[in-house]
């Protein structure tokens, strides 16, 4: 389509056409291809997206869970939104984004409205070297992680071969090319850490994430202000077992603002 | 009800009538009240036992996202199952709890079949002393926590009036009286520890969980042989901002099995 030539690659995955009465209809974009289906960060960024364009919602996101029901086919996707309740300081919805007669994701998310109130981070940011001193990621086969500028300081791509005691991966991360930060952006980088257990084994295996949550601990104020900066991103397991682990993550900026948190539990196989 | 009396206070808690096509009928009980409506642990607790319940229900726990969406009266309630999709490995779930027409909590689980892999604890369990060694908590007014035996190492009872930089709690709980661990018992002691904000500041304010997701990363084996052994508790919070807060909890057993993990969000005012 002639008017998406100028969009970022982010912007044209985000595209939603408005069905009415909460429904909308989205697509899978080859940017964002993963090895099976797309990139699950760009479909929670997607079922993000469709809550946002809601006329009556109101405050900033604050709370997401998106569930993968089952495999994504390329091509169309509806996303159902329904407002559950609004009260002065929340927002309750539930998401469902079916392909035909299929549930492919279920969802629920909490936006809120932020009051002043007491602050602290008690979470302390991890101190890589800035992102210049880092070489960037090349090229991977993939599609999706070519969407994004990844530059390592601790746990890079899997593919060593070798296997590794500690999961954790630190790295500046933002897209590729550069755009603004935005919540939906946001959601994708939290997805954006390549599975725990490639880190643990040197290898790829089969798995697919199962659950996703992110907490938005920034307002929109704090994201504008970020642009188009790097993304300052920390991850690690906790347990692998019987075809399952955990990963917690967390996406800092550069000043030290912990912009969002992220939980996964993702099912493997091997 | 003269049929109740032997049951552990839990499992009355626990009671669900089946009102069929995956609906149950539960009731708030007095002992698991909280400060405004039930304790949020026993009605997470209750979701997934209406899970539990259903008969074409396959595998274990594995993850389980609540949302709590405004104030539960006390009194009965409706809980409607539906299950979104079954594959080989895991089964997806939607529920709502509702009084009368108003919802109450929505929520998202996945339960998955255990399957023999590569396994590993990647997080290490905090090494307080033996309970044994640690002074029992005394009453307190509210009803829910006199149902659980917690013995503090780090981060007692809010209330001390002494502000605190670091929000981590290490505690030994257990229900009480003793009772053996099953799913339902562990997502609610995921949620027994006390509001982080609460030991930050020194004091409690006003607060309300809008979000809580567990992850249960053992099998129904491992649980029946921890029996009504102590829970290993640690928590803490990442940041407080703007009306919000997040916090992180995990679950061992006395021998350093990971049973589960959990994250939360909370809503607060001051």
């Amino acid at each position: 389509m002639a008017e998406t030539a100028d969009l970022h690659v982010f912007d044209d995955a985000m595209r939603l056409d408005d069905l009415g009465g909460g429904r909308l209809r989205g697509r899978t974009t080859e940017p964002y291809a993963n090895m099976v289906g797309p990139f699950g960060g760009v479909t929670a960024a997607t079922v993000l997206r469709a809550i946002e364009l809601q006329p009556d919602k109101h405050g900033d996101p604050v709370a997401m869970t998106v569930n993968f029901v089952t495999a994504i086919e390329a091509g169309e996707l509806d996303v159902a939104t329904r407002c559950v309740h609004t009260s002065r300081s929340t927002q309750h919805w539930t998401v469902e984004m079916t392909q035909g007669e299929q549930v492919v994701v279920t969802a629920t998310a909490i936006t809120g409205v932020h009051r002043d109130t007491w602050s602290d981070t008690e979470a302390a940011p991890p101190t890589p070297p800035p992102p210049s001193e880092l070489e960037p990621r090349g090229p991977v086969p993939m599609a999706w992680p070519n969407q994004y500028e990844m530059r390592f300081h601790k746990g890079p791509l899997a593919g060593t071969g070798q296997p590794c005691d500690d999961s954790e991966t630190i790295v500046w991360v933002r897209d590729q090319p550069e755009r603004p930060l935005d919540f939906a952006s946001l959601t994708a980088i939290a997805d954006s850490f390549f599975p725990r257990i490639y880190v643990r084994l040197g290898r790829p295996i089969p798995i697919g994430t199962v659950s996703l949550t992110v907490y938005y601990h920034a307002g929109a104020d704090e994201l504008a202000a970020h642009g188009t900066d790097y993304l300052l991103g920390e991850a690690r397991g906790s347990r692998y077992e019987r075809g399952f682990f955990d990963q917690y993550a967390k996406l800092w900026s550069p000043s030290g603002n912990l912009l969002a948190t992220s939980h996964q539990l993702v099912y493997f196989k091997g």
